[in-house]
């Protein structure tokens, strides 16, 4: 118990067996491999062996031996949410479609830990101490909500994983595949600049995790690049991440009150229900949108509207979901495929994609 | 190696290895969990039981060592058919939402067989002779089309199984859930009998596998038990399945006529989509439904009716494939927990309920 210890809770290779056996890792293989034409061992070598098998709890995988590579070609996907059963209506339907897809595409089976949690009956990734991912070759951790500690382990650990949506949580020995916020929400000031907007207001949420600081980033970024100045509202609650003059607003109502009296053209809301609700009050209001404001949503995951967009009508920044599942399985993959590249980490973000709306519109008297 | 195929293909148990090391499953036990204080084992005895856990490849999982039972906690799902990813548009998507949502509640992990394919590429349990499903614990097999060859190999081993929606193609000695479909045909009879309808219907398609032909069997049965005369027409190709003298309509306005010429006040369609059509196309011809035709779909599996449904005003007969995926993962854990139980096989129908529409009502002139 005490070599298994030793072994630390990476998963254990023939190396550590090799190691504790005072044997090199090609020893190690033929006894496992039973390819004794290769490589004469004698039955003390062999005992010895078989022992640190034992002692490191070394899984030889039956499957795995008849495919390539020594793996049980199992991608895991993990979610600290419940992400299980997962429906059509549901925020990480999209990502798991397309690890689901590229799982396939690419000859692996899917495991869903949907029976993953810890004693205290916590979605978790160890139980009593051990992995419980360990039974995929590696596995994909989604969504929001994430246990830094036990991320960092796994990261220590050596098993291979990768991210989706979350950056620098965890700490940064991780690899990931996340939407480019920060992009697309430059781009959206960007285009509303073009079309002659010099009055841009941002509706920010109380939620403030870093893909909704990048989002704020952006936006002030891109304000400060066309000379124009950043303008902020935020409702209800006070928001520690949110400069203090910031003005707290109490629904859709006082937005377009305060956009009128400030001469504002165009409002990006962080979360796409509320740009829904705006343009309804809009509406409701007799304000011409876009001819009098511009309305776009950032698809704030919050409010799902990636999958429940109420309205069509209203144009948001995509979440290229999807694609990012996808993306993640193939870096997933690469990793697997060399583990020479174990120390090092990957870092992908995915160009966001607004959708088709009819809220997004030249400035009042623009050309 | 020949110790390895003296062991058959069926997982390998500690039993296996008690009788190649000529020891009892209490010394195995002991020798795998290295719980020496409970029994004391010999350096000669353990080294043989050593030697028969690798000439064998016991595979003692990690993970399981941890839980209760000593299983991986994975079910898998495997299907001959393009299943993944599954969207909610496909007819397979409630089944595996079933079998998702029970594998979380009872802590299952979810093992989606996506990669499972032979030499050629396709979709099959058994590869290079290895059954690639003996990564999970136990698992479901979904859907109609099956290789019986893999399913009856799959029994012998003794992989624990549950097959859903089909029955007897694998042989008797298969455990399986699916919808009672001969029930469900012969209650809807039965409620047409009770509105008075005394000449019935019934369109068949081309397809002849054995839920369909239960269905037959129920309408059959039911026109007995009520004195009625079965009355069946099929569309274009011959069925062998048919009576001969079945007639062989053109399309739905011939259903139309030919209902019209012989009296018949009910039809029953075993494909939904068709009893969608004939309902458009008696409202084009301005039949009244259910006035003078009352109209039901038997939810032919081909048409994807129950996620599809064209129009919720035609009753049609409801596969309960939630309920279905949920039961076969019960059956299957049940299976797990007693391998006593293995050489048994349990057999489960569940009961269709008829949906809400419309065009099911009293015979002409009926009270």
């Amino acid at each position: 118990m005490s070599e298994r210890k030793a072994a630390g809770r990476r998963r254990v290779t023939q190396q550590d067996v090799a190691r504790a056996a005072n044997v090199s890792i090609a020893v190690v293989s033929t006894v496992v491999n039973g390819k004794s034409d290769t490589l004469r061992v004698s039955e003390q070598t062999r005992a010895r062996v078989m022992q640190a098998i034992h002692d490191l709890q070394y899984v030889p995988n039956v499957a795995a031996q008849s495919l390539a590579g020594g793996r049980n070609r199992i991608i895991g996907a993990f979610t600290y949410q419940r992400m299980f059963p997962w429906e059509s209506g549901d925020f990480y339907y999209d990502f798991l479609l397309g690890i689901e897809e590229e799982a396939e595409k690419t000859g692996h089976h899917l495991l869903l830990f949907t029976g993953a949690r810890n004693e205290a009956g916590e979605r978790s990734i160890f139980n009593r101490n051990t992995n419980v991912l360990e039974v995929a070759d590696g596995s994909i951790l989604v969504g929001g909500r994430i246990d830094g500690e036990e991320i960092r382990r796994l990261a220590e650990e050596g098993y291979p994983f990768v991210m989706i949506g979350r950056r620098n949580a965890a700490g940064g020995n991780v690899s990931w595949v996340a939407a480019d916020y920060a992009a697309a929400t430059q781009d959206v000031v960007d285009r509303l600049h073009e079309l002659g907007h010099r009055a841009i207001l941002m509706i920010v949420g109380s939620r403030t995790h870093e893909t909704i600081v990048e989002r704020r980033e952006g936006y002030a970024s891109a304000c400060a690049r066309h000379g124009l100045e950043p303008r902020m509202v935020a409702f209800a609650a006070p928001n520690p991440d949110v400069p203090e003059a910031t003005p707290c607003l109490a629904d859709e109502r006082e937005v377009l009150r305060f956009a009128a009296e400030q001469g504002v053209t165009a409002v990006i809301a962080e979360s796409s229900y509320v740009a829904h609700r705006l343009y309804e009050t809009a509406q409701e209001q007799g304000v011409a949108v876009p001819g009098a404001l511009s309305v776009v949503g950032l698809g704030d995951h919050g409010d799902r509207q990636n999958v429940l967009a109420p309205d069509p009508a209203v144009t948001v920044v995509r979440t290229p979901s999807r694609l990012i599942g996808a993306t993640a399985v193939r870096m997933l993959l690469r990793r697997l495929e060399s583990p020479a590249r174990d120390g090092g980490t990957e870092h992908l973000r995915l160009t966001c994609d607004l959708t088709d709306g009819t809220t997004l519109g030249p400035a009042p008297g623009f050309r």
